[in-house]
């Protein structure tokens, strides 16, 4: 089956310290700041988007995520979503246009796990996007971690099959991977509404709407590396990395916000299709599913979160 | 809209010496070969594919293509494309299940510009596949040039705007860059079914059916550069590159099989989704769209094909 | 200064299971296996070395290093400093020609720390080195984890300043680069006798004559996650990396030998010149010197040694 | 025989207009500018050098080089050279300490090529070299094409032979590479004084002191491709690449500043020590020396140079 969904479209992070937010994402990670409205909200972009922001900041006294919003093919893909999800009880509202500058309607769903996820269809180009007429391949060379674009999020929560369950059939997401528990049960699912491996992963854990980490899409293993060196250099804490997941085949560091809200850079995972069959990871494999090179779980990913 | 389309599953060329071809596609390229069947087709497959196989080679005395051929999501989707098809009275027909081995059945669409083009929803999982349980990246270490999957093929023919109006109508594509002649008309086209930047491209000239280049997926310029060394080593004629295009932002090395078919590594495009404004090329850029470093077409570039 | 040796020529190891060695050292390292002389020792050599071996495994029932050895510019140099070392009264000896095959008579000078070094200005050349007649950039794509050349040791020994002494005062060797204690003694000295960072590293513990790794050079960043993939994919086991010492700036992955002895893949460090000014890391910092990612020192790093 | 230069130390090169060949230089090579002397001269700087420049600029209404100068290890190594240069009639003059900011006393010597070498042992360092306490591998993220270092010079001239005799001899330079032409006579020499592939190069031609082209060093393939793409961009002449070099193994483009100098963005060359045997190309490979990819010498390589 295929998604109605195009791809994560933006995400909103709560932050503790707006300034140190911005010198983070802006300075360090390279991300394009499009403006703070005037109620304190932060937008910001990577080089490589069309749409007008991907990433929201809110400060305020908590850390973690507000919303994961997902930009979908069509309005009548999301009429029928809404149907969909009507139908099985799942608590739904709208979100009027203009709640963020240049974003439509959303859809607003409340997600199992806990999760506030909002699905739309209209965001306003930026005016710095990617150059359309005789395009150069970037308009300004790429800053910081020339981060391409935002890529996921991974998200802990109790119910997790719920969740991906809603995903799946109102969505038309594809289960990428899982990982098992010691009796069989999902420890982790990995969704696509792409060609990519993952658009989103649900991390079972007694939680209720948990950030794991924001994920970041950069070209290569070389712009890994730079990451690396630009976190060290800045002072950036780093979690874990450079490695490569198992899961997935992703080339990634994991590394801490000022506020503590983990992000991630991604590279190099496999295309996903989604005729592609199901990688599964069993628990004792699973280790090595996360941290191909460490091949165990560091106490930090599993115990801390926002 | 969305494709009904997954991706490009496989390519039939045409080769003069088989011998020679083998040696080429899976000694110096690194694909596997999958089997030779008794009416003497090849079939080649890259690590990284599911499927069965990508690459069907066919000796004889003529080179070319023979049929580039795409898997769809479902036997509906297919269904579907079929009527509208018949409903601009499309040259169509049915090539049975098993006429290549491991292949469902498929519909043959004779298109505008000459070529042939099948689309088909169930070819068998290869065994030597990527593996599902537990996967490590790869089975064994990537041989050759390291080719991830067969890519895109581009095309050359007259009416290039019919071709590319069939695929968009009635098989979802959309059209991911044009390049344009003084007069303002399409030159190529460069369509989507994916989150490639291209999955089939048409190049507007005076023939019919011809192949301008099979293009075959690498993981970074770092592999490009490796490529283009193994392609110095071994004596394959080298087209142009390693360079960049401006129309997909592709790293790339055009390169000849020993029958004359031109060959493609490409890395690096771009994360297409069919929101995106269409990029356009008008005819004085266009030499820098094809070569973003040279800005200037080589000869061999618009006169040698297959 | 200008050292009067060229390079570290070769190591000779101790192995407990020859088998097991050569197939870490040859089959996943991609070191060519040269020959298993009569007395049971291992040559072996990387792609790109001039000289007949850079490797010796010995096998016997304990690990770690029986000599480094060093080739030198020319007879008179190995002389002079011959003549340095016995007006200070340090143990040398003459190991005869041929104890090696292809290796001309050596120095051998026993070392302050406990180190066996050998210097000598003659070794055959491979019959399988780099071509010297329009030479291709390889004779055969180089295998495994791409090794280019034996790159250097690190030693660990209590008097390491005298080590030291010896290298710079009587062989030429310049200090690089130096890690102190909160006393400011020096707990790490990098020497190095060309352009590169460091040629011999001694690492200060009480021990005598033990090995902390062997290093081996890698084209790359890129070759070093090549490094890390085959390492995960072949059961090799990590020690640390990939991640880059601020030390040198080497991007780096310590694994072990299925004997235990710890190996190195290293690329991308500075060029040095004996002109540079020396670089010190005091106590507090050291542990970003030799993990500039993490931060901190990994428990093995500083309690395993062969 | 070891070298007593210790490496090219900066290069003086005439420009048509300052103002363009800083944008250049500064703003697109990504060198620091260190500062405009009284008579107009620019300095600039590569951000892993500890030397306070590398390269001079002079306007004037020629192009081509002024001055191509090296670092000695020794005031004595400088004298003994001299005397080498006197009994053999070489014409030499010094110039006097200050002649630029920051340098010392130098020995003019006046090459069989028509060039002019100087040669010196003494430069300030620079106030924003490579750190020295608790070193960060850079102070901050190298800009433009992050070139590391002044590499190397390829110089035109008649008596290529004499030339290179003169810096064995006298200066311990070693062979790496020659071509041929089909007599048997050197079209090109490529020199080394260090562990670089070449240091220096001579291309016979019937010209005198004529400048090829200057060359920086990257520190990857990687960074060529960056390299690539920033010249595109901002509309720097490529002449040819991103390609190979056969001869050295060093991966390349070749560009020219505004005023048509020359400029080489290397990486990747083999490490070069003095007792490696030489490399000969024969006229009939000469040009797959020059472009292992292309297999063809452009036009443009041997009729442009400054």
């Amino acid at each position: 089956m295929q998604s109605s969904v195009l791809r994560p479209g933006f995400v909103q992070v709560r932050v503790l310290d707006m300034e140190k937010a911005i010198a983070h994402y802006r300075d360090i990670m390279g991300l394009d700041l499009v403006g703070i409205e005037s109620d304190g909200r932060a937008y910001l972009r990577a080089y490589d988007e069309f749409d007008r922001h991907s990433v929201v900041l809110r400060e305020t006294d908590t850390t973690g995520l507000d919303i994961m919003a997902f930009k979908m093919v069509s309005p009548e893909a999301l009429l029928a979503a809404r149907k969909a999800l009507e139908a099985r009880d799942v608590k739904c509202e709208v979100v009027e246009a203009g709640e963020q500058p240049g974003v439509g309607e959303r859809l607003r769903v409340y997600m199992p796990t806990g999760h506030v996820f909002d699905f739309y269809t209209q965001m306003d180009l930026s005016d710095i996007g990617p150059m359309t007429e005789n395009p150069e391949i970037w308009r300004e060379e790429p800053r910081g971690m020339r981060i391409v674009r935002f890529d996921h999020c991974a998200l802990l929560g109790e119910d997790i099959d719920a969740s991906a369950k809603l995903l799946i059939e109102c969505f038309g997401f594809s289960i990428a991977e899982r990982g098992l528990d010691p009796d069989g049960n999902n420890m982790a699912i990995f969704l696509s509404c792409s060609n990519k491996a993952h658009d989103v992963a649900f991390l079972k854990a007694p939680l209720e709407g948990k950030l794991h980490h924001v994920s970041f899409l950069l070209e290569s293993w070389h712009d890994i590396g730079n990451a690396a060196d630009l976190m060290a250099r800045r002072d950036v804490k780093i979690d874990i990395g450079p490695t490569r997941h198992g899961i997935t085949r992703g080339q990634t560091i994991y590394f801490f916000d000022p506020s503590g809200n983990r992000n991630e850079t991604f590279a190099g995972g496999y295309s996903f299709y989604p005729d592609n069959p199901e990688r599964v990871w069993t628990a004792d494999q699973y280790p090595k599913g996360l941290f191909y090179y460490e091949r165990e779980v560091v106490e930090s990913f599993v115990s801390v979160f926002t």
